[in-house]
């Protein structure tokens, strides 16, 4: 539904994207992929919307990553044919449910750490007409899912490849951000083990968009997987990886009262901005006007304080960009998109919610 | 729809509540409210489920509380006809929303804090058949929404009583947990102050899970709001405020790797838990692992420190009582409820997403 984007702002608060900066976005990292010679798999956690994806593919990516089977049930509904989710699927029920994704799809790949992980998946694939595609998860420094050292993922890459319903895919790892030396010793090691065992890896997939500019810098990566680089936010900002004005996203958000001079209070809380600091201190930063702090939300207030004489009173709409565009863009049911010829137009958060 | 609750556990995460759990809190607080003389008026922030709003009222319930006219909306739609919207409602679009539903109603009231929103709330009911009802919100040590002094109130009184289309109908506060002697100070001086310009305070109303065990202490309060006491939450355990077992919600999540032996990850993240603290170190009490720390959590995953052999592994399912219940039920689509016969039963959070 376009409508009038001066005469016909949203009601507050609301999600708004600017297109041309989005598909900027899109492009400046789709070329530097390109130039680097590596497979550009954008994750589609930030976004959940389809049109997105499809615009991402367009430009040139190999691909989608995704993190819940729901997500990529979305996905594959929009036509995209390619997708990797780099995520351990557990339990019967979900793996018959990849299963029924996979049917439907040119390519689909998962991610695994565990052994009791492989199995479950190949007691769903071991009929399938298709093998699926398994990586094995590393824990490079991040502390999160992965095998801990090379020598167990060369141990898992071989019980994927004699499992039945299974293929071997290669390797994966969600870096911790800034350590790529650590992350490169290693996957050169796993790598060089892999190989011992006579099998190869198709892909070698790395990730994150603190770090993309750097993405292609090693020679055995082969696809980056980034997400946030499409919307980007204030923890980027800060970071130093982008520009403000690369952030495509700001909540709109109201002043609904100015208790004292210094204090405004907005009708964004943590049920929009969610209460992801994600490094930062404050929630969020308040277009033009670069001395508002944003010390506090409860869930449907934000409590901004400024010094005296700030010109802002009740009714007077601001524009915050989030420190952590993921889990905002995840609060809403649709959001505005502002086009190129300034209209704005609706469109649903198909993905929102798709927690399993 | 309901399925059987050994064989058919719902997929996870899933957040689970368990009736009887639900009917105890109701029926507790209820009861408290009832001893001491003082209205309940529950918050359905915390739940945003008409089933439950129509539970506590079929309990004695005044009537219910919501923060948006988006949840006013959906509770009027299933039958809830006595609604406190405890905000400034901010501008003409939003205000002719508010009339309608006012229109729908055997009975409304909002708050405010300024002259601005009076004046835009007058200019959409002057014409209606029956005034808004109004109250005034005083910031009594909160630091959020709210008159700074009880001489503002008063005159806040006099011009809501003074506008057409409005009707004055007393205070409101949302207490600064703890500092009670303070909050009825300001609220004690107020009244009198009310009382001078020939006013009468329909409610004074006030409110607040924390210190719900205090409410009808001061002779003063009317009505009380309470919100979380439906389910409570860790962090009422932590305050001391409830026991574990008055905990209805818990996270059911899997664990999906174990890459270490003191490490577990866990398929609810940040998009389930939420990153809200609440004051809390920590992102949830785990169930029968009380050594367990939920250290982190990213979007899908959340990690979990544990001594060695706790013997849980991969595929095991985990329970986990969060921090802050409002902000966690606002992530679900649909909650799980555990009914008196073990079933489960799936209810739509109707009222999810409803920010504005």
């Amino acid at each position: 539904m376009p409508f009038d984007a001066r005469n016909d702002l949203p009601e507050t608060p609301a999600l708004v994207l600017d297109e041309s900066v989005v598909q900027a976005n899109i492009d400046r990292l789709q070329a530097h992929c390109d130039a680097r010679g590596v497979r550009l798999r954008p994750h589609i956690k930030t976004h959940k919307i389809p049109r997105f994806a499809l615009a991402q593919v367009a430009a040139g990516a190999a691909g989608i990553t995704c993190q819940k089977i729901g997500e990529a049930e979305v996905m594959a509904d929009a036509g995209l044919d390619d997708i990797l989710i780099t995520y351990n699927i557990v339990g019967a029920e979900k793996c018959a449910r990849l299963r029924r994704l996979s049917d439907r799809l040119r390519h689909l790949a998962v991610t695994v750490d565990s052994a009791a992980t492989v199995d479950g998946l190949s007691a769903a694939f071991e009929t399938a007409e298709r093998p699926l595609v398994v990586l094995v998860e590393c824990d490079t420094g991040a502390g999160r899912c992965g095998v801990q050292s090379p020598e167990e993922a060369a141990a898992l890459a071989a019980r994927i490849e004699a499992a039945p319903g299974l293929s071997y895919g290669g390797l994966m790892t969600f870096p911790a951000v800034g350590d790529l030396d650590g992350v490169a010793r290693f996957m050169r090691r796993a790598l060089e083990l892999v190989a011992e065992r006579g099998l190869s890896c198709r892909e070698v997939s790395s990730g994150g968009t603190p770090d993309m500019w750097k993405s292609g810098e090693d020679d055995f990566v082969t696809e980056y997987r980034a997400g946030t680089y499409i919307f980007n936010d204030r923890s980027l900002v800060n970071r130093g990886t982008v520009p403000l004005e690369a952030c495509a996203a700001r909540v709109h958000a109201t002043v609904v009262s100015a208790p004292t001079p210094t204090r405004l209070v907005v009708d964004a809380g943590s049920k929009v901005l969610t209460t992801d600091l994600f490094g930062q201190t404050g929630h969020g930063t308040v277009i033009g006007h670069p001395e508002a702090d944003v010390v506090g939300l409860s869930e449907e207030h934000g409590v901004i304080h400024l010094p005296k004489d700030h010109g802002l009173a009740v009714g007077d709409r601001v524009e915050i960009v989030p420190n952590h565009i993921c889990v905002v863009v995840n609060m809403f049911d649709e959001i505005f998109l502002r086009r190129t010829d300034g209209t704005l137009e609706t469109v649903p958060v198909a993905a929102r919610g798709k927690v399993t």
